[in-house]
Formats: structure tokens, sequence, C-alpha cells
């Protein structure tokens, strides 16, 4: 006997949980998209000369809870001992409260940058409470809303530096005190730029005429906490900038930077309950003077008002970025660290100024107790004072010392050959002091000690920091709790409706690739510890780098950008270190075409590049002609060029062997910008067909999730003949991050994405990406010009023109603010062409939604046509209006359409509908009232009394 | 040199995260209420005669951080095998999106028991979802919301099968393959209640005569998958009703008892994504026969229609609930398994129709093979036909074979002292079936044996089940992530806002006390593993039983029941086997107040006691007089008298230690009920003051979540003399819950509460939950007369008077519905008595929210005394039409109040207000027109088109 076995696999988790049409739905959708098979449309939309030969095969895909399986066993491989290490990286409690509702919580981690502010009020509340927090704990005037780590946002510093100093110097002091990583990683921006780095004592070796800039490290990287008011005050004399990294924790006791005249101070956040996870991600921050904030890098939000007038949160001077200077950027910075920046502000909150200053007091107490201990037992403890860092002479003992250290369980840092660094930090308990002075022969109580305080005379902090209500509220959990729900709810992300944005890949972040991330095996592993610590780490980077390999065509892949652009910046770095390597230094043109994104020339900038930029034909391609003329008029002087692929536009282009081949023809290297990924894995492999280095933006086809504005992770791949030039290479480019594999933590969601889609898996998603775009594009097509397609296909995103639109005054904000109304976060708008939407629905979208999305764009333009027939107002329209919010319905309604029309329009969820909480926010209100930290107590009493 | 120290305890649960006011808002709030100190208000509050004498003390209170550490090394102590016991309880795959989004959040883990329908439309609907579920496997009429677990289950079918069988017999009958828990617990419930439990062989051993009802196990506890058809006909012939207990995965390939012709059907629905966790917490369920649905114990979701004629979800026939029937209850079902049926539901629709019967296949499949290879080996399997579950004969390797498999890491059921059983599950793998051959002394791989079906011929199911649209959703995980954040957006728990129900004590659910019940230590382990696998579990009961014996005075505690009223019924039964144990088998007189909650006399009911009511005296309190007459008049008849303290009325009574002397005087027990111990933690100890056994609610007092309407832990304590009449002990009451423990993997959240606040810091939480709410007594008393008071000091609960609006036309129910304009739950409604809200802030709450709180309970009485004055409409006004919702706001407003007025009355936020997704639901509708299980398709089509 038998019954009818099902077809069905529940664990099948690539077709069934990531890809959101189902087997029918994707039947339906190819017949509105006209293709007569998913092959079949795949074979019209990417041409057949790059397809690639062979399939992604790495064995059988797994379920959910085989991979997690997996995870398991490779976690339990690395080693998690306490590090009291240092160097920028600490121990730290995150607080369970903080970790399940922001870490571990969709409503947060799904999360869009918030460039469209109206759905991004929660999240821009909490990267005001960070900003607010930096400049009180720093002491300076304005900070911004994150940098990608301690060592960048050195470098970021730096150019600062050079382009605000009032004397034309070209080099830069960095203290030796500094961090071993963040001098290497400002000696590899200086290099190209042309900038002299001098590495010094600040007391003897520092000569204020010479530099347009220096930044000092405070407390150093050995413990000390000199006052470097001196210092600073002579390179103002001289026309220079000063800049100090501080760490914010320090900072609750010591006197801050801006009180010693500093001009500028960055740092990192990681020890407000961000964890080590092998170096990253945590949110570096960058604070200056109030002159300085308008050539500050990266973001900064903002308080301005929404159009009835109430406050509203935003991202100021939002021109600034580089997706409008191009090469005239001065910083590539994209993708910050939002969500950890985020974790911290909540830290701060959670903690309050007195929690924080205990936290820091009780740190202290403990480090002048082990040192005690340690002058106790006979050794020489460096500095005298101190905060948390102190370093002692153990001459031949070293190694033997150490080594007794890690069996007691604990890391100690290596300084030269003769002595040993000790940090301590929040998680630092009796038994790790005792450990260290049982490592160091010693075995005392450490109760024996009594304490007393050892910071430096004179740098004891009397000024008030925190002081704004809000890290002064109740701290109890109750209220934690809900202050956290309150800002999540402000926000639309992936946990509510899909984000349709070009260029961004908003694909699912599945819950199954999230979970490790938080286990201690992979979130407590400092990034300095010894190698035998970190082979569950090395697993997941090996793997993971062979997948990226065998999905990219590439031989060899740097996992240290962490950042799409920094993946951008290290590729180019790359290039040039090849090009030295052949005596080719006089290499430095770039090609770029006119639709590329701003981080390319950006980037190619910073790399020390001549940007020269390549038309565009008719239909959005690349001008061959131009490019070729372009390419023999740099000749020797060719370096490369940057594409993207599929173009910007959307589309597959055909003549993407032939770029390659002028390029190569003409000595260059060929960059292919990774950000359109999503369309060829299990399709093309940029390296088999010309492609030499390409970077992966983890987070956006690799399902790292956006955090409202990162983190992020982009990798590099480059073909082998680049690969002794990866960064961090004896030969290559220089370190490029402060920790060797960027932001490792994450790597395991990637890993796991790769392990539960398989080969077969990945390439489905990519044909189901293609397929939903021209789903999407075949639904608006009656109602809006689709610009660019070839054979009537786009890629895995497609751009609509809403200038149709013109006659009847409805611009593109129109329509992506309306869409807020169905609850929808709007497309990318105006990229790559102005008045346009570019929509990128991804492969995880299930019909239903993307029927949701396309209804809701189709009223929106009958509501157009009904405006430019003369049926609605003119200015008082449901376009012109939109959002609408509660307060809209509340307020007497004078309006020429019905409130239904106005909060229900086509494609909103009614029980369910997501309400913007402010109206249209006036961004040039908030450029010209510039605002950039908590606005008063009153406007926080949001309880109508 | 020196700093000033911090005198900030950064971390300090107790008083900086659990407990809400912080020092200075208790200062404040001290005043109000006119006390001089907070040891003055709890002397004014609480008898000095009944204080207790010594602190609470088990050492220093541990930080989360310490805490969780705590826990991990506890954790470690238990033994994760791959249990193949069966036995009611089954490995099973928790999707990590149903683990994340519903067990990990609290938007659903924080809800309460949704009896206040317009702000719990979420769970009602996952509620109804299960319901349907339930009503398509089993195929019967109608399902309840869950119960508690399979055995209590069987036994509530006993005792509907009692109540409905048209015949006047007193026997039930049992399956002798019904697991040995469920025997147990049925045998328990029966014998107070002089039904005779017959077990046996249904083919043999069953005359329908003889019996009102009969159960049967489908499968078998040892694998059997008989018809049992006949049976059931003969059962309908005799005047009998027929039982079935399915395990509701086998019903997806096999008959189900529906058309078997069974009436009722039970189980457990663990295995559909609910980790075992030691034996709970997990939905059981019961579905009957259409006819019984009136009769059917437990809580029906049903759907209605809310004001506006929409439709709305609620809690259906509620007049059928103990505490209206008191002592003619049937069942003192109260607490159910809501989070656990929610995630069970969920499971249901992640994996659909479709998927659920793969599962089922594979497992099918896999036992197969299993069976072949044994028989393969020369053992003799039984049954021919099975599901999942086989038994071999192994005659004298029994131990041998079972060691041998436990040394693989599986742990298989040994049954009498020559048999072993083997059930799969979802979670075996190859190895598992590889390991089990191997412990069978065979060596072999499962893809050298054919598959084949040995299901039952005959029994082969053909009909469709989980047809409605609900169970074919696309099962994306982008889409399930938002089917469950759009239900949980529609509840208000206490991650929005707080919770004052008096009696139901809402307190702070930490995160830091949930995180150890998603770890595969406690999660992964099975009720009936070898005891040397579960030592972490027994340090958790250990060492939980030791303090709740030093909070309550009590000698001994028995963690079995799994929900208050369960230990108020093993209270009474306790009390039952030591009066037996002394002669004294004529005690069954209980004495019970007016006043007392309506679990008291059903629990007394079902212990086989006769509840003889007290009364109240004017203020309140027991009537002392007419409590000495009725003791004196049942003299040695008096088994016991239940009390609550303290006192349902919110006070602390002063005759308690009178009370407790009577009944002891005439030989009877005091049985305390729990429910408000949170006014006693470190002030009082029940066992001190005169009381013999209480049981403590674990979700009430510390800390388990309520889960929307459970889960619940009741463990009672009792003196030193009562210790051996304890659940399971040898002398003592029957089992009255499937497993040993309970529900025991919630354990750990009440241990870390327990760790996390130390003695000092439970004391100090009482003593704030009664400040709490003299203080919210002394900001409404203005407005609300308070009722019951001592000193003029409530304990931690006060309850209001509503009834002075009377005249007004305003009901209890038009301020409770009007609360929710104001964004909170309402208080506890008309109980004590009609017409009040009973209040309970707890002390998590912090002086803020208690302000929101008060502020828009005045801002209520403002608006019944305009109604009064006759400023307001006595039928269109605000109280009337509450709650508010967008609705009300979009369409036409013909009110004569303004919509600002109706939508943001004081207390409620602005930006972030809750929005009640319904008006105010009609209750006598849905009564009338009985609906409970999902409407039809159309009503899920909630995107305006």
């Amino acid at each position: 006997m038998a019954f009818q076995e099902s077809e069905y696999h529940p664990y099948d988790f690539a077709n069934r949980r990531h890809i959101g049409p189902s087997p029918a739905e994707i039947a339906a959708m190819l017949a509105t998209a006209g293709a007569s098979s998913l092959d079949a449309l795949i074979d019209e939309t990417v041409p057949a000369g790059i397809r690639q030969a062979t399939p992604l095969d790495w064995g059988p895909a797994l379920s959910e809870q085989a991979a997690l399986h997996r995870l398991r066993l490779t976690a339990r491989k690395n080693r998690v001992l306490t590090s009291m290490i240092g160097q920028g990286y600490h121990g730290t409690v995150t607080p369970p409260v903080i970790q399940r509702n922001i870490l571990e919580n969709p409503a947060w981690y799904t999360a869009y940058t918030p460039y469209q502010p109206e759905i991004s009020q929660g999240r821009l509340e909490a990267l005001l409470n960070f900003q607010t927090m930096i400049c009180d704990l720093t002491g300076l005037d304005v900070a911004n809303a994150s940098l990608l780590d301690e060592a960048t946002a050195a470098a970021e510093a730096m150019a600062l530096c050079q382009r605000s100093a009032s004397n034309k110097a070209t080099a830069f002091f960095v203290d030796h005190h500094c961090h071993p990583q963040t001098i290497a990683v400002i000696r590899t921006r200086a290099e190209p730029l042309g900038w002299e780095v001098i590495v010094g004592d600040p007391v003897t070796d520092l000569d204020p005429t010479t530099v347009f800039g220096a930044i000092f490290q405070y407390p150093g990287t050995y413990g000390h906490c000199p006052d470097f008011s001196a210092q600073i005050a002579a390179l103002h004399d001289a026309g220079a900038i000063a800049s100090v990294a501080a760490d914010p924790l320090a900072l609750t006791l010591l006197v801050p930077p801006g009180e010693m005249g500093a001009d500028i101070a960055i740092g990192s956040t990681q020890r407000f309950g961000v964890p080590l996870g092998f170096g990253g991600p945590h949110a570096a921050y960058m604070a200056v003077r109030d002159p300085l904030k308008r050539s500050m890098p990266g973001r900064i939000v903002g308080v301005s008002i929404d159009a009835r007038g109430n406050r509203a949160y935003r991202l100021s001077l939002q021109t600034r970025e580089q997706h409008i200077r191009r090469e005239k950027a001065t910083s590539n910075i994209c993708t910050a660290q939002a969500l950890l920046a985020v974790m911290a502000s909540m830290y701060a909150v959670f903690h309050g100024p007195e929690g924080l200053r205990a936290i820091a007091q009780r740190i202290h107490r403990k480090t002048v107790r082990l040192a005690k201990g340690l002058e106790s037992l006979g050794f020489k403890v460096e500095p005298e004072a101190f905060f948390d860092t102190i370093t002692v002479e153990v001459g031949g003992l070293q190694g033997v010392i150490l080594k007794a250290a890690v069996a007691e369980g604990v890391n100690l840092r290596k300084i030269g050959t003769d002595r040993i660094g000790i940090t301590l930090d929040e998680r630092t308990r009796r038994e790790h002091t005792q450990a260290v002075w049982r490592a160091f022969g010693g075995d005392m109580l450490d109760r024996e000690l009594d304490h007393d305080i050892r910071l430096p005379d004179g740098l004891i902090r009397t000024s008030a920091y925190l002081t704004h209500p809000i890290f002064h509220m109740n701290r109890a959990e109750a209220e934690m709790t809900r202050y956290m729900r309150r800002l999540a709810d402000r926000d639309l992300a992936l946990d509510r409706a899909m984000i349709p944005l070009g260029s961004c890949t908003m694909k699912l972040n599945a819950t199954a690739e999230m979970m490790a991330l938080s286990w201690p095996e992979f979130a407590d592993i400092h990034p300095f510890v010894p190698s035998d610590q970190t082979e569950g780490y090395q697993e997941v980077i090996g793997d993971l780098c062979a997948k990226l390999c065998a999905i990219t065509g590439y031989d060899a892949v740097s996992m240290q950008p962490n950042s799409g652009a920094q993946g951008e910046y290290a590729g180019l770095l790359t290039i040039r270190a090849y090009h030295a390597s052949r005596g080719d230094e006089a290499r430095n043109i770039c090609l770029i075409p006119t639709s590329a994104h701003g981080t390319n020339p950006a980037s190619a900038q910073m790399a020390g590049m001549k940007v020269v930029v390549v038309r565009a034909a008719e239909n959005g391609d690349i001008d061959l002609d131009d490019f070729r003329a372009k390419a023999e008029a740099a000749g020797e002087r060719l370096s490369c060029c940057m594409v993207t692929y599929p173009s910007t536009h959307g589309v597959f282009e055909e003549t993407i062997r032939e770029v390659c081949e002028i390029t190569h023809a003409h000595g260059g290297q060929v960059y292919m910008d990774g950000a359109n990924m999503n369309a060829l894995v299990g399709l093309v492999r940029p390296g088999e067909i010309g492609s030499d280095v390409s970077h992966m933006n983890l987070h956006k086809t690799f399902c790292i999730p956006h955090g409202g504005g990162g983190p992020g992770m982009g990798p590099i791949g480059v073909k082998a003949h680049l690969a002794p030039f990866l960064p961090g290479r004896p030969d290559g480019a220089g370190r490029v991050s402060a920790a060797d594999f960027g932001s490792p933590s994450l790597l395991v969601i990637s890993w796991a994405y790769c392990l539960m889609m398989g080969g077969a898996g990945l390439t489905q998603a990519t044909k189901i990406a293609i397929l939903n775009a021209n789903y999407i594009a075949a639904r608006l097509a009656e109602a809006y010009p689709i610009l660019f397609a070839r054979n009537g296909r786009v890629a895995h995103e497609c751009i609509v023109d809403t200038r149709v639109f013109k006659d009847a005054g409805v611009t593109v904000d129109d329509v992506a603010k309306r869409l807020i109304d169905c609850g929808f976060h709007a497309p990318t708008m105006s990229w790559p062409v102005a008045g346009t939407l570019m929509i990128e629905p991804t492969e995880s979208e299930p019909k239903a939604e993307l029927d949701r999305f396309a209804t809701a764009m189709l009223a929106i333009a009958k509501e157009a046509e009904a405006i430019r027939a003369g049926r609605m107002d003119r200015e008082n329209n449901p376009l012109r209006n939109a959002p609408h919010t509660v307060e809209d319905l509340v307020g007497d309604w004078d309006r020429p359409y019905s409130r239904e029309a106005a909060c229900y329009p086509p494609g909103a969820f009614r029980v369910d509908k997501y309400w913007a909480p402010v109206n249209r926010v006036d961004n040039v209100w908030g450029d010209r009232n510039l605002v950039c930290s908590c606005p008063p107590v009153e406007s926080y009493q949001d309880a109508a009394e």
C-alpha cells in the first residue's frame, strides 16, 4: 500500500523562504511579463556571450536547522578567552534589553538609510541621541551619525585637517601612541594623496609649522593620558588643525579634547555595549568645532520641521554627499554604522551619565589595583597616570607570561619583545585580575590592596555631560523597552513592507542567518587574539572567500573593506600597487561613465587617480566610441576603468566584453562595481568576462541587513595577477580598515545564506530577481515609461519615468511621498536619472507585495492624470500633501479631496496601515537652521497633559 | 588625588531596572501618598503582628551579566541528547522566524489574556487560526484556544464526557495504550469525584453500557493505530461519549477522530514547533462536536462585530468562565497556553498543509527504514502498522541496548523490562537512525533499505485539512515576518504601556530573565530522560524551591502544577490526602469567602469538596463571626478554608491569624491563595502566620510573562506535615500535570529573577508595589472613591469605584474602553465588586507611567462629570463611543465633540499613540452568532484594492 507522496520540500530555504514568489506565482508573473519560461526570460535578458559555462555548485543546500547546526560546530572552534588586549577594542556588556530589542529586532536591523525622513523618525532620533552624546563627551560642537571604524575615522580626520588648515603644509603629524592600526590606515590614505606622515612623540617631534594637522591618541595606546593643550595651541598658531582620537568612556572622567582646544575628535564607541565581534562592526564617531561642520564627512542628522511646522528629524546637508560631489568629493563615506551607533546611544540612555561615570570609575579602580599588585610583585608599571591601560616591563619573560595568561584564560597584549600591555574593561572581574597576577607569578587577593586613583593630575573632568533629559529618563527596563518600541514603530522597515530601492538590494535578512551573530563564540572575540583562538572565524572566512571566488570567477578575496565604498577604494589601491610593481607609476587615469554611482569617482580621487568621465549613449549604455577615444587618449597613463554591471541603468549592456578588452589593450585594469551583483550570481562571473577586480556588497547581495544605514561589508575579489597586491599583503596596498577582516562578525550572515541557498538556490534567486523586476516593469508600463531596456527586458531593477507628470506639476518627490501613504518606502529617487524612480524589488518579495506596490503606483498615476485633467487641484491634492498623517485627520479638513482618499489610497492596508509620524519634512529649513543635537526638554514631553 | 566617586550602581538590576520608580521618584510619590518614609508607609499598611522577623537573604544580588553567566554554567550541566522516547513529546524544529518574532518578542510574550478584545485583535486572530487548525486536523466542529497539557486535557475530556453523557454511568474507560502520565492524571481527577477508571484494551475490555465515556490514544503510546469506529459507535449506542487523544501530526496522514465518530479529541501541539523544555510549556488542544461546544472547558475565541459592524475577534462564551460559575464550575481552567498555541498555529501557517504532510511522510519513511533495519538484525518490531513509533522486543538485552544508545547520544524508551520504544520526529536525521542500529548491534546504512509504507490499511486520510487561505498564504519569510508583525501591532502589551490589572501582577518580564529559555540546553530536553542528563534543571528547580521556601515560610514545594488553578487543585488534593492519612475521610467542607476568585470554589469542587461560602463584612473583610459559625457548623467535616491574602479587596486584613486559628481549632487546614503574593514577598511569610499551603503564581509574582493568556506556573508550598502528601509523593496526591515539574523551562525565568533581585531587592520590590498602589490611590481619590482600605492604606492594589458615574449613565465598561483611547489596558473590571476597577500598578512602573495613567483616569472622571452636568450628550459622548479608531476619523464626523477630544484625551501619546484596530466589540452578537474558526477568504483581503 502507498499514499501519494508530497512533492513539497518543507525545509527548502531557497525556494520556500528566501525567494518570495511561489511556483504558481512565478508562472503567473511570467505570463504577465510575456515570457514563455523563466529560462527564456533570462535568455532574453542576459546576453548569451557572457553567461557562465559552469553552474554554481558546492553540494546540497542546507536547511535552516542544518545550517544552524553547522554554525554551532564552527562557532565552537573559536575559543572565547577574556581579552585584556585593549588597542581600541574592549570587553563590554550589551544590556540584554538592547540586544533583543535593537540588535535582534528586524524593525531596527532591516531598515534602510534614513533618506526618506518621514518614515525614519525613530532611528533619526536615536542617531541624534548618538550625536548629542558624542558632542557632550568630546566637548565639541557637532558630531556625525557614525563612521566605519576608529582607524578610517582618523584618516578622515587627516583629510579634514588638510582641507581646513589655513597653512599650505603637506605633512600630517601622528602621535606615536596612536593605535598601530590607526597609523597604518592613515599611511595608506596619505600616500596616494601625496601627504607626508610624520609619526613621533608630540612633545619632542612635532614641528607645528610643517604640518597641516596632527592627531593625538587619548588615552594613548600604552595607557598615557597627556594634556595636549600646548601642542594644540601651537598647531593653531601655525594655521594647522588638531585632532584627537579619544576613548569616549575615558572622557567621562578626563578633560575632553574640546576643552584642550582640539578641532576634531574621533574614536570608537564599541565599548558602549557593542560586542567585539573579532573587530566589528562598531560605530566610530567624529565631532568637530562648529566652523568645520560643513566639511565633516559622513551623515549628520539634524532637526527640521514638517509641513505642519512640527519638529521632524532628517539627514542634514545631504548635498554634501558624494553622489552630488562625485570626483570633487573629499571622502567616499556612504554606508556608516547606524545600527551600532543606535546601540551605543541606547547604552548611554540606559546608563546615563551617572552610570557611565560609575562604570569608568570601577574600571579605573580595578586597573589601579592590578597595577599595585604587579608593582608589589616587583614589576615596573607604566605610565604613572592612566585610565584603564597599563604597560609592564617584563624583559625576557614576555613569552612565558603571555602563555601563562592564556593558560589562565586571559589574552594580554604583546608590545615589542619586552613589554606587555593590559587593558581593563567593564567585564573585568576579580577572577581576571587574579588570573593576571598568577600569570605574572604572583598569587594574591585584590582585597588586600586598597585602591586610590591614578588619573592624571589636572585632567580630571569637571564639566557636565549628557545633561539632556533623554539621558536622564527613567532607566527602568519597562521604560527603556517602551522607548525603543516607540522609536521602532515610527519607522518603516522590511518587516512591514518591501523597500524597492534600486542599486541597494533590500532583500530578505532571514532570521536563521542572523542568529549566530549574537552567540558568544562569534560576538566575544577580540580582533588581535592569537590565531589558534579563531579557527571558527577562519573557517567562516575561508569558506566564504572560496564561495565568493566561485561566484565571481575571481581568484582571491580580501575581507578587509567594511563598506562598499571602502571596497572600491581598496580595489583601486590594489590596481595602483599592481601598476607600481611593474614600474607603471604614471598610470593614474581612471575612466568612469557618467552614470556611475558617486562613490566611484570619490574613491578614485582618494586613490590618487585622475577621473576622466565617459559619456553615455542615448540608451543609457556606455558610449563605446567615447570610451575608446578616452582610453586611447590616456594611453600609458591609463590605470583603469570603473564600470557597473549590469549598468546603473538596470541593463545588461552587450558591450561589456569590449569595454574590458579596450581597457586591457591600453594596459589598464577593469574595476567592476559590485553594486548590481544580485543580477549576476550564478549567471555571469565578472572574472570570466574581463573584469580584474570587484567589490561585493555583502549587505546587498549577501543578506547582511542594512541596519538603518550600516553596517556593511565590501570585500573585494581579484584575478590572480592582482592577488599579491591586496590590502595587507606584503607587496600590497596598505591597510584600509582597522581590523584585518573588516566587520567579521557579519560574515556569519552571508555564510549562512550561501549554505542555505546552495549554488542552485543562489542562481534561482538571481533569476527571480530579474523576473520580479520585469514583472514590475510590465505592470507599470501602462502608466510609466520604462527607461533603458534591452530586448524589452530590464535586469534586476527598472527605472520608471515620473517626468511624464511634469505638466501636471507632479514631481518625483510627490510620487515618493505618496507611496508612504500606501505603506511603502519610495524607490531610489532621481538616480541615475533626475525625475525617475529606480525600482529593485529583489527576489524576496512575493507576488502579492509586488502587486500591492503596482496597485499603488498605478493609482498615483491616476491621481496625476486627474490633476492634469483639472479634476484635482494643482496645488492642493493628495500627491502634493503626502504623506498624510493622523494629524491631518484630526484637524480641520479644508481639502478638495476626502480624508478617505487621502489616507487609504489603493495599496494601503486598512487595519494595519502604517502612519507616518510627521508630514512632509522641510529640507531647506533644516539646512538653513542647522541643529544637530537633541532639541530642548519640552519637545520630549509627548504625552498630552 | 581623588575624584568624587559615583554612588550610582549601574549593574543594580533590582533598583535600576526592575523597580520602576527612581529614588527621586520614590520620594515624590511618598509625599503625594502622605507617608513620611517608605518604611513608615509599609508599617501603616501591613499589620505589625504578621511581619516576618528575619529578612530574606541568600547573598548578594547578581548583575544581569553575572546571572547570565551563572545560567550558562547551570545550563551546561544538562546533557542534550537526541531523545527518541516519544510518549507525547517529540523533537521539533522551531522555525527561527517564529522563535525570534513570537517567542522572543515582548509584543507577544508580555501581552495579557485577551479579555479586552479591542486591544487583542492580533493574538485573537492567531488563536483563531489555532482553533481552525485543530478543527481541521481532528475532523471536529469546535476547538478551544488551548489547554495546559495533554494529560490534563484528557482529564477535562473525561469530565466533559461525564456531564454530557445521556446515561447515568459512573465509570470511565481508558485505553491501556494511553500515555502513562495521561492515565495517572485521569486517575487523580476521577478519584475525588467518585468516578471509576477502567484501564484496558478497547477491543476486549470495553463494556459501553457501564461507562459514561471513554478515551482512546491514537496512535497509541506503543505505536498502534487502530480504527476506533466500532467502539465509538457502541459507546454512542449506550449513551456514552467517545474521546480520542490524537497526535496532530499523525492526523495529517491518518483518518481523524472526527471521521471515526469521536465526540471529543484532545492532544498536544508541542511538536508543532514548540521546544521540549523538559516537559513544557506546550499547548494542548481540545475539539468537540458542535452539540458539546457550550460545555467545553477553556477559552474559545470567536468572531463578532464591532460598533461599526466590522469584523472583530473576541473570547466567546465568557459567561461560562469559572469566575461566574464558581462552585458550580466543572473545570477550573483559567490560564491556558496562549503563547505556545500561537507558536503552533504559526508553525502550521509557516508549513501549510503540504509542508505538514511532507514532514509527517518524511518521519514515517524514516520510521519504516528504522524498523526494517531492526528486523534485518533479527528483532521483532511491533506494531505491524504505525506512524512514527515502534516497539521492539529485546528481552534481557534491554539494559545493554538502552545504555549503548545513550553512548551513541540517543535516548530510547524503556518499556517494562523487555521492550524498547522508539519514536521518530522532525529532527531525526540519518545519523540518529544509524546510531540506533548500532545500539542494537547492527551497522548499516539506511540507503541500503528501500522504504515502503506501513500506515494502517483503511486509515489513510483522504479528507482535506487546513484549506483556509491563512494556511495557504505565501510562506516566504518576508511575508511570514510581516504577518506576525501586523498581528503584533494590533495589540497592546507591556512593551508599550502599563497593564494595571488587579490580582494579575503584570510586572516587568526582563529580557535577561527570558534569554536562557531559548538555549538548547534548556529547550531541547525531553521530560523523561535519565536524571543524569538533567542536573542543570535539578539545580534550577532545587535552588528555586529553596528560595520559594525562604520567601513563603513553607517547608516543601511541588513544581508540578502548571497554572495557578492547578496549584489550588493540587493544594487541596494534598490537604485531602493528609486528612485521609489520618482517617479523616469525612473532612470535605471547604470554607471560601464570597470575595474569592472563582477558581477557588471550582478547584474545591474538583477536589471533591463541598464549598461553604463565608460572608464578607461591610468593609470587604471576611466576616469573622460568620467564618467562626460556619467552621463550627462544619466541625469534624471541616477540611480547610481558602483565603486570599492580602484579600482580593486589596487589604491586609487584621484577622488573618484568627482565621487560621479558628480553622486549625476545628482540625482544618488553611489554604492561602498566592495570587497576591506580590504584596508579601520579604514582608510576610504565609507559612509563619498560620497558613498550611499556598500556590505561587510564578507568572505573576515571579516574572514569567503572561504570553497573552499563558503559560503559567503555580507550584505549591506546604508546611512540613503536608509534605508527604504532595502530588507524586508515594503517599501523596496523584499526578496533576503531565510532566513532573509542570512547565519547567519557565523556571529559569523565575530563578534568574530571584538571583538578580536578591532578598533585599525582592523585599524592596514588594514595598514599591505597595507604594505604587497607594500613590495611584492618592492621585485618584479626588475623583473616585477608593474602596476598602486599612489605616487609609491599600495593599499592592486598589479598587476604585466607577459607580459614582451611574447617574451620568457611564458604566465601568465605558471607562475601560476610554482608557484604550489613552493608550492603556483597562484594570480588572467588576471584580471582586461589580462596577469597580481594580488597579495593580506593580513595582515595575515608573512614576511617569503612573502619572500618565492617573491623568487619563482623572480626565475620564471630568468627562463623566460633563455628561452628568449636561455639557456632554448622554448617549453620544467620548466615553460611550470609546475606543475611537482611525475609521472614526476618516469617516463623517457627526458627533457633538471634536475629533481631537475623541482621540487625544489626556494621557494619550501624540506621535506614538496606540490605535485600537476595531471599535467597541459587540459581545452579545458574538455569542449569539458563534463562529470559532477562521472566517471566509474575503475578510482576509485587507489591502484596499
